[in-house]
Formats: structure tokens, C-alpha cells, sequence
């Protein structure tokens, strides 16, 4: 089965730039489909983001993000269930395929990460009446384990799709490379989310060696250690039929780079090495 | 039920303080088991060591290590063969509770992790027979994910008892809390270990946060976002009853400091944390 069209996640560009411009660069590139940030959306008006989309025939692969979902204070839990609400709203707005949730990692103080988790399931579940009825798909990303304790207590397929299959229909995985490459269980928990239709989105960057920076050193596909073309031929038996997204975070590199250069590169790299 | 005496692995002290130095600093400070590096114990000796440790009433709880098995050039990886083989009579000379198995990480030049791990586990089932006769379990020790490329395809305690499954007698686990405390499987497979004996060293340090360095920036006991006290309980109900192991590679901080004061403050900090 064919995937969707090639899709840009903003964060590969520059996320200081003007959203039009990145839009215009997109558009330049060939680019049909991207992943959109939240605040780059929010600098320019969710109306008018949308109708520059709309105007360049760009469609939303993903809204990035709602999360983190791990606060021990009463107040700012709340305030990240009221704000996930309004990602939901502005997903359904971009008509996006899906809104990326962004767990979190351990409550100040805290040691205890099965609690964090749990805090995290009961988040989404209670934002999912709101994303189902307005038919925003809430994508749980697991992160790769190195962002246990900072980052996000989500960090394996498996874990995601055992949340997903108690919280039921709405509720689906990301699967990102560069988070999951190294899982001995990965094929087998693809199978898995496919036949479910549970992957809602599979995002690409590559390992480098070394890796500079764990945050913001992410390669550009084909510099790194990544089978990228076994794993996407996982993706493409398990059934998935949405966009590949290629999200590469990369302060010191990529970002530097002027943002025609960069997705002409994303898309001579992905077809040669995807 | 009751674990062993608690042992200091060595690499915990300044690995280039001379072997003497470190176990007389072991029996004043009440610690009767090491865990023991290969290359501290060839500087001295193999049976100089071995004396040195049995006048002090010093058990060796694990000997570090063979490995890593996944050399390309088959001249590199017949050596580590041969080398495994000369590190199971090392070990069978010291009475070594268990060989750690130090995996590597992917072949220079290569993508294919499943390969590596192919290769790790037809290294560690040819020396087995070797391993058998002496007396001398073979511990595989997965290690943290950020490994995977360039240290360790063994990466998670799941994986690893899958391995031991098929290979059978004579090949089990080292739990390393630094390594596996992310882990959403730990419980249930420290659980799983435990009913086929399959636990051969529990390994304990502390994650950081933040963390300076991947490789040597390991925290002090208590010092940390691990729950030691809960996985420790998981680790006694698995009927483990070998010594708890104390693991920590600190470049910066610890390697610096005298070794009285190190084991001084890894007992004290034993005693309360874990």
C-alpha cells in the first residue's frame, strides 16, 4: 500500500522563521504535507494559518503538540488539560490528521515513573471525548529512553499501544526513527499498531555517530545508522497509509541552513534512502 | 529473602588505582566481595590477584569482561572468541561468581542491528560449552538504548532473557538499574528471571538529572531519579540471592575521590536508599 505525500515537519526548518515563509518554502520544494508547530502556527493566527494551507494546497500531517502531562501541581495539570482542549480545537481547525501528544517526563521530586505514567493515560483519556467528537486523532509519541526522567515517560511501541488499546478508539502511536530503532520489538509491535490501525504518524531522521547533543543533534536522513528502508517497509506492510514525516531537530546544523536547501535535501535523501 | 554481602565493583573506584590498593581499601571499609575488572587483574596478576582477594576473604561476584562480539573482520572476531575463552578460565581461577558479556554495539559500516544481535548470541552460545565446564555463568548485560550503536545491541533485560531462553543452562541477566530503570517491562521481567534462575548480578547507580556524559557521569546512590528501593524489592521477590553489586562510572566526580571515602559513602548510601 502507497504511502501519502512526503511531509515536512516544521521543526526540520528553522523554528525561528516566519510560518509564510516556511509554507512558501514548502511549496517551492514540492512539499504537499506538513507537520505543524503550535506556536508557529499561534505567531500568525490559526485563521490565517490555515488559509495559507489551504491556498497552497498544503495539507496537516500532524499538530504539534499537547503535553506535557506529568505536572504534580493540581493547577498546572489542569492548566496542560485545558491546553491540550484547545490543541484539539486547532487540529480540527488545520483539519489535521492528528494532534502529537507530548508526555512528559518525572514530577518534580518525583522517582516514581509508573505513577507518571499513569498520570499520562488518564490525561488522554480525559481529553479524548473532546478529540473524538471533533474527530482529532491524539497521537502518543514514545520518546527513546534517554528522556525518561526529563522528557517523556512514554519509551517503547509496546508501552503506547498497551495505553492505547485500555483507552480504546481516538488514540493512536507515533512512530519515530530516531526514538525507536534501536527496539528488538519494533517489527513486531508495527504488525501490531497496523493491524489495529494504531500509527498515526512515522517520522524519519536518522542516529548519528556520535550524537553530539541528545536533544538537537538528530541527522539528516542517510548520515546516520538507521535502516531507514527495513523500518519503512514495516510501516508500509503494516497497512499505515498517512505521510512519512521527515523531523529532524538539528540547532547547530540543519537549522542553519537556508530552508530551500534543506527540503530539496529531504527529498533527494528520502528517495534514495527511504 | 536474603541478598549477599554487598560488593563494590572496582570500576566504581579510580580504575587506575593499583589492584592492591583498591581491595585493601575494600576489607576497611567491611566490604567482602568485588566486582572484579579483567585489566586491574592483569596488571597484578591472575594468581597474585587471586591470593590477594582469598587472604582478605574477598569474593568476586562478577569478573568484567568479555566482549564486545560483533567485529566484522573475522580474524577481529575469532580473537574475541579466543579472548571470552581466556577470560572464562580468568574467571573459573577467581571463583568468580559470573563472566559479564559486553555485547557492541553495530559493525563498523553497518545498519543492521538484527544482525549484530545474531552475531552476539552466536558468539556467547560458542562459548558456552567452555563456560559450562568450568563452572562459569555467562552474564549478558543489556545496556541503556543510547548504547545501541556504538556499544551494546543488548539493550533491553526482555531481550536479553529471550536469548537466554533459547541458549539455555549456563547464560543468564546482570540487571543494571542505570540501564533498565526506564524500562516498562523491569518489574515483570526481573519477575520472569527469577523463576529460571535466569538473575546472575544485580547492578546498582543512580541516574542524574541532568546528566553530563552518556558514558561516565553515573550518579551516587541517592543522588538520582531511581526508585532503588522498589526495584530492589523486585529484585529480592525474583529470589535473587547474590550480592548487590555497586556500579558506578563517574569520571568527573567520584574517580576523583579517595577510595576509603567512596565505599564509605556507597555503604552509607546503601544502607538508607536501596
Amino acid at each position: 500500500m502507497a504511502l501519502g505525500p512526503l511531509s515536512m515537519n516544521m521543526a526540520t526548518l528553522n523554528p525561528q522563521a516566519p510560518f509564510q515563509d516556511v509554507i512558501d518554502a514548502c511549496s517551492r520544494g514540492g512539499i504537499r504535507a506538513v507537520g505543524a508547530l503550535r506556536d508557529q502556527v499561534a505567531r500568525v493566527g490559526l485563521s490565517q494559518a490555515g488559509s495559507m494551507l489551504r491556498s497552497r494546497g498544503i495539507e496537516v500531517t500532524s499538530l504539534v503538540r499537547a503535553g506535557p502531562f506529568t505536572a504534580n501541581d493540581p493547577v498546572a495539570a489542569q492548566a496542560a488539560i485545558d491546553d491540550a482542549r484547545r490543541a484539539i480545537e486547532e487540529a480540527a481547525a488545520l483539519d489535521a490528521a492528528c494532534l502529537v501528544i507530548f508526555a512528559g517526563g518525572l514530577p518534580a521530586g518525583s522517582k516514581d515513573i509508573g505513577a507518571a505514567r499513569e498520570m499520562v493515560r488518564d490525561a488522554v483519556g480525559s481529553i479524548l471525548p473532546e478529540a473524538r467528537s471533533a474527530g482529532v486523532p491524539l497521537a502518543i509519541e514514545p520518546l527513546h529512553p534517554i528522556y525518561a526522567a526529563e522528557r517523556a515517560c512514554m519509551n517503547t511501541l509496546e508501552q503506547v499501544l498497551d495505553i492505547c488499546d485500555e483507552l480504546g478508539a481516538g488514540v493512536g502511536a507515533i512512530v519515530d526513527t530516531y526514538h525507536t530503532w534501536w527496539d528488538p520489538k519494533l517489527s513486531d509491535q508495527i504488525a501490531r499498531a497496523g493491524r489495529k490501525g494504531q500509527i498515526l504518524g512515522y517520522h524519519i531522521s536518522d542516529w548519528l555517530v556520535p550524537t553530539g547533543d541528545m536533544l538537537l543533534d538528530r541527522g539528516m536522513i542517510g548520515d546516520g545508522v538507521i535502516d531507514l528502508k527495513t523500518i519503512g517497509a514495516w510501516i508500509e506492510a503494516s497497512g499505515y497509509c498517512g505521510s512519512p514525516e521527515i523531523e529532524i531537530f538539528s540547532a547547530s546544523n540543519w537549522w542553519t541552513m537556508p530552508a530551500d536547501e534543506v527540503i530539496r535535501i529531504c527529498v533527494e535523501r528520502f528517495a534514495v534512502n527511504c
